[in-house]
């Protein structure tokens, strides 16, 4: 049902703090910047030049995917900054300190697999997919049914395999 | 630098419930078991068979790798239990409890890699590379400088690129 890795989600206090570690320590860089006011974040997708080949300049505009880049392989380091103390990753920064908050795994079908995942026992924290970066369908599912790993579902734009 | 996100390390307190959970809930395949004693785990590396094509059979013996995956994408979920409360996977369930332990990137040369992030000023875990999952060459590098999260280089098997 999982496909791969779709990305790892890490809290910071300072997005652009993060952008340069990760620019300047690992060579990575930004595919896409969103806010998702929904989610309570301000957010950066890192990928990886080395083998996706897409170009350095990050798109200009805040929430627009660059759309030569593809939905797949080798994943995003996706960097999280809380848009208040009163928010999911605001809540986690506070009672654990910056680090990795939650794994991203690419699915074919958001929809099927929230419902399949469900029958499992797994308690869903959205019942429905909401709207994720670069254009992506996603949902989470509670850490306390997975040996306490925050999980999302990502259905990447324009992805439906069967 | 990194090619791509190798595995997110997960800490469990039971290896064998939290293979039987990647393996029910979400149809993921160990892809192989090992004892690591320098490490203080027991491990297994779970694959996602959709995409990569092994079988759902897990090699037979610890430590043996798989000879037919290849050294890819899409990445692993490595579980991890501890061999003893004084090791590193004990103390981070101690102080934290399950879930994410780290995130480990493919690297094409894990000495020149950890010459170069040395040379950036991240503190090393190790200075040198040691053994890893499946025949790799790993090597941390200190939470403390990467924004709390414990980074993993990982040299597959057979794998030199330049």
């Amino acid at each position: 049902m999982l496909l791969r890795i779709d990305h790892v989600g890490i809290a910071c206090r300072s997005l652009e703090e993060a952008i340069e570690r990760y620019s300047s320590v690992f060579g990575l860089a930004v595919v896409s910047r969103e806010t998702n006011s929904e989610q309570g974040v301000r957010e950066a997708m890192m990928g990886f030049p080395g083998e996706s080949g897409f170009p350095h300049d990050p798109p200009a505009d805040e929430g627009q995917p660059a759309p030569h880049i593809p939905p797949g392989p080798p994943g995003y380091v996706q960097l999280l900054e809380p848009l208040g103390d009163d928010t999911p990753v605001g809540r986690f920064l506070a009672r654990r300190g910056e680090g990795i908050h939650h794994v991203g795994y690419a699915v074919a079908d958001v929809v099927s697999a929230l419902e399949a995942i469900g029958g499992r026992g797994v308690r869903l924290i959205d019942r429905r997919p909401r709207h994720g970066s670069m254009g992506a369908s996603i949902a989470f599912l509670h850490p306390a049914d997975l040996g306490g790993v925050l999980t999302e579902l990502v259905q990447p734009r324009g992805v439906h395999e069967t």
